[in-house]
């Protein structure tokens, strides 16, 4: 049995901000705009159209080659500062926990389903995979800027669940720029409970 | 707002048949096992890293290059059934719908979420991206196997609606056999109603 289908919608956000993650480096760095390629963003730590399996996919052998889904990390400005204030600090960049786009305007972003498309002015086009989850890494380094709270490390983790922000893949390529209206592509849901 | 979160699981079901259309072609044929690339079957008619966006991406213009979720046509042998019985014919071939992976044992196919995963024994897996849409070429395809039956191209299209069958693409590469049981991982559900 099926719950009732919610209909399909688009709704807009706008890009705060875009950054990338040189290889060899796990913080952010702004930019003003980003190059997207079906690889993702091209000299970042997370480009490439295939990856090996790490500790997220435990059902693969570690170092499995696999095809890269988690090319870009999108943030919410909102969920952001929730996080903060649960944590107790009075910011949360999103450079510390390896961001690459932060959007506004879009209520519980980490909500959003799978196969969600992310369409955007240039014509590059990104296409969710889903929820991230959060990780002790990414707390590791909110905690090395904020002196004096090394619960963070831990407290992220329990802050940030479900307010992680979405991961997701290169459809089409172009460019994506700071200040960009994005318009969210959210098909038609149903839930599978059969 | 968002609804109750269903938890992850996962469950199984059989691979009744694998298929695949070469090049030139629409109907699929049988094979013992398929190979999977991370461009999908190889020499089939939907394999590729890439494709160019057709009607179905009506927000972008015609034959725009664009990542190729679309690899491979997952069918349910139930579903199959129903919507033979709705269009009043004894039976409906999945060769006959492009169909690639024909599974049984799972209730209500077309609904399972995007991002589900299909774990084959061979260490293959597939990706699922969401549910297919029938059209009326495939409705027109079944017309030409049932003589005097001109209506089920488009009765194909009304009677398959949201049971079409799933659309993914490889995430691991590998074989799928006739005769395989996948597991199918369902991840933790929710309904975006921000």
């Amino acid at each position: 049995m099926m719950t009732e289908r919610i209909p399909a919608r688009t709704i807009e956000a706008r890009v705060e901000g875009v950054y990338w993650a040189p290889r060899g480096t796990f913080v952010s760095e702004p930019l003003d705009a980003l190059k997207l390629t079906y690889e993702g963003i091209p000299g970042d730590r997370h480009s490439g159209l295939y990856r090996e399996s790490g500790p997220r996919e435990p059902w693969y052998p570690r170092g499995t080659p696999m095809r890269n889904e988690r090319q870009l990390s999108v943030l919410s400005a909102e969920e952001n500062a929730e996080v903060a204030t649960a944590m107790g600090i009075p910011e949360l960049k999103p450079e510390w926990i390896g961001g690459n786009l932060l959007l506004s305007g879009v209520p519980e972003l980490s909500a959003l389903p799978p196969r969600t498309l992310l369409w955007f002015p240039s014509g590059a086009a990104v296409r969710i995979d889903g929820d991230n989850g959060p990780c002790k890494k990414s707390g590791a380094s909110i905690a090395s800027n904020i002196p004096g709270r090394p619960d963070l490390e831990l407290g992220f983790v329990q802050a940030a669940k479900y307010k992680r922000g979405l991961l997701g893949w290169v459809e089409r390529e172009g460019e994506v720029r700071a200040g960009d209206i994005v318009k969210i592509r959210i098909w038609s849901q149903v839930l599978y409970t059969a």
